[in-house]
């Protein structure tokens, strides 16, 4: 295939998130992606994502690769474009499955442009900014024949993400420093995370992998077989959405991270500038960019605060929750249920919905 | 008239009170009298009351003196034969011109029996210590034509009740010691509060009235002139009901403790025992007798508690409240409003709603 400068470029968002840490806003049929946790912005995350991509991408758009079971709002958030680039998953195999159909998709319909696969539920600012960096790595990826990933340097001590350790500069671009990738780290200890904060060889790792489709479905063979093996049939066909439930449901449920991109050698990290970011991995982390009031506050349309401080209020049926001399909570109303969280402990809604789910109340998670 | 031994007996329970301190759970049309926040007593307030003093009175029960725009609620509430004891208000008019106007309907349909009126939004518990009690107070204010206050020694120094203070013991009777009256004390400060519970000289004042109507309604004309002359017709008619509006329009707001308990001479004060009493002022009232689970969390039949303590929650819809990791909140949930306060704010649940009001959303509050 011909080298262009600069080349065709495309975009796969994931969007196969099913989280339940945004209980009672989130539920299976109303994952993380669809709902607006960013801010100000009353988009859904998922389709912030898109229309912060998009202008990278050719007329058709980026492409979506989500649970069939979504296709439904989907198809009601996206704009009609999106239709014909919507990957939707039969069943749920974690993100090496997911991250392998979205490269073949892409391959059969654009051929063998370099593309970013990105999350589609993280907080990104300015849009301008990513995308410069992104555009950097599309370029890293289709010059270097090599897997790209996006890294950004930490700016506090989080213990939940996980890390790249960056070696040797081997280029500098404008959208950032282009560098060999040493190792991924996992959700590192509160001391080795200030430290990687302190010396800057660690960066976040945003969950953005940049590549030719060529590169990927190489590697995801090599390092992947079981997976490989069983998306065969799916991977050597033009005509791949048939067939695709058979063979989708022997794929092993495997991460991309621990399935490909740990094993893999010569991988690059674009140690990207220019915009924050953050996975919005909880209702704390929410607070993190919501528009606050004198008292630290954010109250939204919803909330009346008699003496409350640092407290979020998220109101999904327009009910006003009233707070009285309380500080650092979380209070998440919908029309069936109440969340009512200290700060801090947004993890753990995770729990509280198992208990639910054990106490017999599945319904509220649906 | 002439005296029997015992004499005939009536109860007239006040349940006029409109309160903002139990929203959004209370409302102007649901006044705390007609909500359940008595412990595990799944009555409301007033329904509770009603059974529990019916005992004393002969066939046609208590009367009940309330808000004529409650009509409705109270019928569905309240047995059959309450109907043709209902004494309702046209207007609110503080409890001054409440009492006289129990008084007359008692004197018109049972004659100058000896009454008790009694609030109908206390916790009181058990019924049988308190009849025994009433019943006592009953019999002191027909053998000595005066007005008898129902007190309690104090168990904890509580600065928001109102005290009377007494005096000589006048005599002993089965539920208790009958004392003088030497002056009413309205919400102490803590150290005299404290002094109070120590002394003994001071009884919680039950705001439980009883007399001969006669009785009160003379110390009524003597002491609350302005009041007596506004509802002369009325007073003055066994057909009361008719004309009620006009005259009752013109009486002015004031307490029956003020206009004229405090004013008056010889009274008498029944020292009760036997049981415990609390005037379920805040919604931190109502935890002081709710059932608590382990951690002191009174979470009722849907909240849902992850590492929480000391919380009450209350769901009026019955969706299910979800806390974690907080401790000494109370929740209140109805299908229309959330409300999230510091244990111990409970007073200031008031101010929350005049926000509401001030912020256009009155709505929330009928």
């Amino acid at each position: 295939m011909p080298r262009r400068d600069p080349p065709r470029r495309q975009v796969a968002i994931l969007a196969g998130g099913r989280g339940t840490r945004f209980w009672p806003l989130g539920r299976e049929s109303r994952p993380k992606q669809l709902l607006a946790l960013d801010g100000d912005d009353p988009r859904p995350l998922l389709l912030s994502t898109y229309e912060r991509v998009a202008p990278l991408c050719d007329a058709g758009g980026p492409f979506v690769v989500a649970s069939r079971a979504l296709e439904r709002p989907l198809r009601r958030l996206l704009p009609a474009r999106a239709r014909a680039r919507l990957v939707l998953e039969p069943m749920p195999r974690d993100t090496a499955a997911a991250v392998a159909l979205a490269a073949h998709a892409v391959r059969c319909d654009a051929g063998d442009a370099p593309t970013a696969v990105v999350p589609s539920d993280h907080h990104v600012a300015p849009d301008a900014g990513y995308r410069k960096a992104l555009a950097a790595a599309l370029s890293a990826a289709a010059a270097h024949d090599r897997i790209v990933v996006l890294g950004l340097p930490p700016t506090r001590p989080e213990t939940g993400y996980g890390y790249v350790e960056a070696g040797a500069v081997v280029k500098r671009t404008p959208g950032g420093r282009l560098r060999e990738v040493l190792r991924f780290v996992e959700k590192p200890d509160l001391a080795r995370a200030k430290r990687y904060v302190r010396t800057g060889r660690h960066l976040w790792n945003l969950g953005t992998f940049v590549f030719r489709p060529s590169v990927f479905l190489d590697a995801f063979a090599r390092r992947f077989p079981e997976g490989a093996r069983a998306l065969a049939p799916v991977l050597a066909s033009r005509t791949w959405r048939r067939g695709l439930a058979a063979a989708f449901a022997k794929v092993p449920k495997r991460s991309v991270d621990h399935a490909v991109m740990e094993k893999e050698r010569g991988l690059l990290v674009l140690e990207a500038k220019g915009f924050s970011w953050d996975d919005l991995g909880s209702f704390d982390a929410v607070l993190r960019h919501a528009a606050l009031d004198a008292a630290g506050n954010a109250l939204g349309r919803d909330g009346v605060a008699l003496s409350a401080s640092r407290c979020l209020v998220r109101s999904a049926d327009g009910a006003p929750v009233v707070l009285v001399g309380v500080d650092d909570l979380l209070v998440v109303r919908t029309a069936d249920a109440t969340l009512v969280a200290r700060r801090g402990r947004g993890e753990d809604v995770k729990k509280a919905v198992e208990a639910l789910r054990a106490s017999g109340r599945e319904r509220l998670l649906r």
